[in-house]
């Protein structure tokens, strides 16, 4: 084909495109809507580095799939030609349906959709685009394809998606303690019983993964500051749904406009075209063209949200084990509207808690399973010591409180 | 201070910030405006890593600024707090005055100001903010202060800036053949009568680092894609201007809209606040937000132009040594007046020829001064054979033309 | 000076030598030694980039300490030049009294004196030679100076040593997952009541520095096939020392020739100048000379395990949780003297069975110390969850055997 | 196959080793040899990391050699599984021939023979040993098989060789400037009329190539401290050589004595299998054991020469563009004898001269071609201006004298 192509990734080399599909499903509008959807929302405000893509992503965890499957096939596992392509498509479109800012949005610009979700209305519509080529692929993403080991390459607690973006993220924030060894996993990887495992010798990749992950989770994913500034966004969108609500008109693109006007679910999606083709015009441009638009806007909370995300002028968060009391935030919420010169119950735009939690290795989302040299499959956690301790498998919270700075110097 | 400040980079490692006035100067709006707009503009179309942003390679030349100030005063070379405050304020705010996608742009938005004019402006604006406190650092930005090595520093043929961007652009990229032995440059630098020279033992180094540059320029910042998209990107600006100028409404932000509907010169930035405070808006964001409004405009071309960026759905470009004859382009033109139903004179806005060159190393712009042993300064060309080579001081010409892929098979 | 001096270090870039004393200091034969003393022993039959030298981690501690140095000054901790100077030689010398293959030979070659001994027996002659300069470098070594904190950047839980060696020994193994984030651990360095501690936020690249020096004992030091290899290295010593109190001759160097033939004791060392000029002769080279030459030796298993290291015919090795039985051993030694025609008692010398462990955070050596923004000094096991996991504090032991390959399939 | 192996490469990563022969042959003695024959020579006495092997270069370009054959089968080109194997194993092989301290004592040692010579010697040996396994890996290693390109993927200006040494020795020494693209290249060769050809798009990575190489000749191969150290290293076993025809005996290993007292020709070789033998016991060891034993020998040449080089107390050397005058010479004689107390003639064993070179581009030893988008194909100095340059393609000669430091300063 002269199709052929090849990416400078300048995590793992040159990535090459080997089929003429691929390419094709690569060109298409809502692939290249990826470009602007930032894999890691705000964190470059911590992490200046940390611009990369989704789209980047995709194709890098594309690349690891091939490999995987290259090393599996030598090792005598039957993956033909077909299989091989729709895992590989399966994995290049795993994260088709995020939205702007990701996660952070997720459950803000509409309620009770999640990524996944509109990653199938996507897959289910490139599949009629593609003459019904992507069939196996959705099969293998939504885990009913017959050989189950394709889909653990695409989701589960190791899946070559863990490996890219753990790998990538470390590599764009400079968190070198983040480095996963993804190589010497992908080495390690076998199938045994339609079942993905990973060698014994492997076993120190695996803990080093686990600990690895926790430590990005704190250190960058769940890192203070970037809590604290999604916490902004997430309020400066949540005040202007309330605006429009309200009807007061404020600048947007017509995309965001749509989803900030109507409670959009999910079957609006599965049975309301435009509902898919306005998801599809809308990425981080759109929200981040809003707050110039809105730090503008005669609303004075909104106003302070936007120009204080635009302009870097974070508030201050605060982290606790435990929740905060009523009357601490109560009291917090009089300060902001003494100082700010709102009304009582307009305080609580400025003034908000949540909590966050993670899970280092969660045995009930499944487990990673290790084979011997006798070939008997066990759970990683009964195999490392290390896994096996409690504080990786317990959940940790962890409770924040985030308020405008000028309230803690009075 | 409490503001003491450690950036992660992933290119130099962590990069502290040891002075209360730098750390201001990063958080003010202009600074902070940087993070929004790229270095390398529309590169990473074909580059998915080159994300990184003005912002970024501000601290790191910044970072670099200070690593050599150390050195040089290891050597002996006297400079005073003061003047290091000074050399590393000029080299944070040295490219302030960038506007949306840098260079691409320079000379579509504003014509006949250029980033350098707008520099000068925001240095004094930030000096009256901080009481005078930049003075110092505009002297030695504009190459009026006494000791002018320190300008070579921030504005020379090898100056921290172009080591910073050829590394940081490397690394983000994954060009690895553009990678410039920064730290050894660095090492190797030394004054000698206020002039700044390299010890002679750095001569491969700065072979190299040529070389490097040249090699970046052809592959990165003048690579074939990265010039047709980025025309595509003028082309669409100037019809969008072309169409408000005939009255023809086009949403998009206020700021945008100001540079858009008038005509400012560097009159009007010295002299009106409201010119300076819109381009102090102005980012990336503005510019791809309208694209994305103005793809569903009713005018063909703008549209055009505007789906074709959004979706990267590239012109073929070809390029020449010699320019494209007058017939040749007509040729094209009839064509796309046909293929596209426009009049004739409207064809001129998708067919588009430029030139563009490079010059490796030209002696006419200062020379890089080697110092020997004994002490005796000479200029790199006169002590390196490969430097002196006509092909590196040649400047280099290439021709393109750029057209609608569709037109290429009829 | 004219001395001044760069080293180009692939793991930290530039060394600088800043002071004509240290400069001087690398210069002496002692240390110019080390250049012939691998850092890993005979991990580069398994790893074979792990060539590296304990000169070249001795030049790469003494850059991190300069870096330590460096960020507590700024802190505000108060460190003479003379401090900094002494500090630096401390580190620059702490594995000066290393032998041949390192931990491997320590205690084959001369019985019940360890390395720190000759370190300082080292340290002390060129004192004498350096009239006296290297006073405090001894204080700072052995713990005696007032300062205690410069003793700890030196030797302790969490000593530039072990940043460097971790950092270095993943590098050149390419063992990536034990990268630490040495930079970060010095940045969050800091001095409270005259003891190093490391600021709270540096608590996950804490957590890691742990894990992945349990990794890397695992992965590298302790690795089997490196344990199997080392006790050949260890048998064959042993086989050569026994042969000659036999009065067998074997050739080798004078100075292995000494210690082969002599009984040394740390008194020794103390009192007669011709021991530790013999330890000065004596490195990695004279040793594997020795092997090449008895692999043609007429004892066969002497000729046996020298060739079989040579060639990389490598012992097999078993490891377990559990001892091995007496009766396990004795039918192992009666297969190897009835397959190699040997005395029974000679079976011994090709059947060997030893233990390891690993202890990956022992608090009874001493803690690493966190300090809160409060100010509070705690340990870090107690702040992070994850250090105070029995896990990491437990000692593990294994447990091993190794026998000829041959021996398997009989 | 049980013998699966993979090897940990901190450069490539994990090398795989895909065949049981050549797993076999990488076990046999003559390749374990390599192990103990560094790569570089004495380079380490400036850049401390260059301490890597011949055998890991060798598995460095085995692999890039499997990488090179997948690309071009994938762009169509017919390659066996046979033939893959013949040219893996050829490459292996090509450097089996060399001896202790590779080029440096390549003449010095036995006169009249080079190492490809020797490693065809070695290939036919191992042939017999494995069968006539090996057949067709000779006849690409000589040249002799019909598809020539695969000879050109083991021996031409652009073979898998030179990609993985540059790269290695970059990566070893730290000097960054000497990266290659290796992938890039890889990826960018094709096959046309029989002949290894760069698509056109990869000039400038080829241009990076030559310019990197160049560098790395002058900044390590050629560095004047270690030409310094390597005339050091042939005078030290060429004074033995001559005290030895004088009847002086000498210790030294078996097999180096053999190449001390007798002279082997290449006849010797094919014939007598005692040479080469002792040949295959020959390596770096050997050398430097020799030295240490002889730097106490009553010859005050040969011990002033061995108690130098161990103890890096290197010789002054001078470089110049021109020859240095015999009577410049001459003064220096007279200075060493008076200086040493020796007689004139003995003189010329610590003064020493010679000259070297380095050619960046030789058109004469075959050229770089490059085939374009319409097939055709030319010498890559026809196609870049920068490679046509007579800079390149000139042969750049360099005199140099080397004496005692002492010498210097009377």
């Amino acid at each position: 084909m002269n199709k052929r192509k090849i990416f400078n990734d300048p995590v793992h080399g040159f990535i090459t495109i080997p089929h003429e599909l691929i390419f094709d499903i690569i060109e298409h509008p809502y692939f290249q809507r990826l470009r602007r959807i930032k894999q890691l929302g705000l964190s470059d405000y911590i992490y200046p580095g940390a611009l990369h893509t989704r789209f980047h992503h995709a194709l890098g965890a594309f690349h690891l799939m091939r490999k995987a499957i290259s090393i599996l096939k030598i090792k005598g596992i039957e993956i033909t030609a077909e299989e091989e392509l729709g895992a590989s498509i399966a994995i290049l479109l795993h994260d088709i349906g995020h939205g702007p800012f990701s996660h952070t949005l997720e459950r803000t610009l509409i309620k009770g959709v999640n990524h996944e979700h509109i990653s199938k209305i996507f897959l289910q519509k490139l599949n009629q685009e593609f003459d019904g080529k992507l069939s196996l692929a959705i099969k293998i993403f939504e885990g009913t394809y017959t050989k189950k080991f394709l889909h653990s390459l695409v989701s589960s607690q190791l899946d070559v998606d863990r490996l890219d973006y753990l790998t990538r993220d470390s590599f764009f924030t400079g968190v070198n303690e983040g480095i996963v060894s993804y190589d010497r996993i992908i080495e390690m990887m076998n199938v045994q019983n339609d079942e993905l495992v990973i060698e014994q010798k492997g076993i120190y990749s695996i803990e080093n993964f686990i600990i690895s992950r926790r430590l990005m989770y704190w250190q960058v994913y769940l890192h203070k500051t970037v809590l604290c500034v999604e916490q902004m966004l997430i309020k400066a969108v949540e005040r202007a749904k309330y605006l429009i609500e309200n009807d007061i008109t404020l600048p947007c693109s017509e995309a965001l406009d749509f989803f900030l006007k109507n409670k959009i679910t999910l079957h609006d999606f599965e049975t309301n075209s435009q509902a898919i083709q306005h998801f599809a015009d809308l990425d981080d441009v759109d929200v981040f063209a809003a707050l110039k638009s809105w730090k503008n806007t005669s609303d004075n909370v909104l106003s302070l949200l936007c120009s204080s995300i635009l302009n870097r002028h974070l508030f201050k968060i605060e982290i606790t084990k435990e929740p905060f009391t009523e009357s601490e935030i109560t009291k917090l919420k009089e300060k902001a509207a003494a100082y700010f010169k709102l009304p009582q119950e307009e305080a609580k735009w400025l003034i908000f808690q949540d909590s966050t939690y993670n899970h280092a290795y969660n045995a009930k989302q499944g487990t990673i399973k290790i084979i011997d040299q006798q070939g008997n499959v066990q759970n990683a956690e009964n195999i490392s010591q290390h896994l096996e301790a409690t504080v990786l498998s317990e959940k940790v919270v962890k409770y924040f409180v985030c308020y405008p700075k000028a309230l803690s110097t009075i």
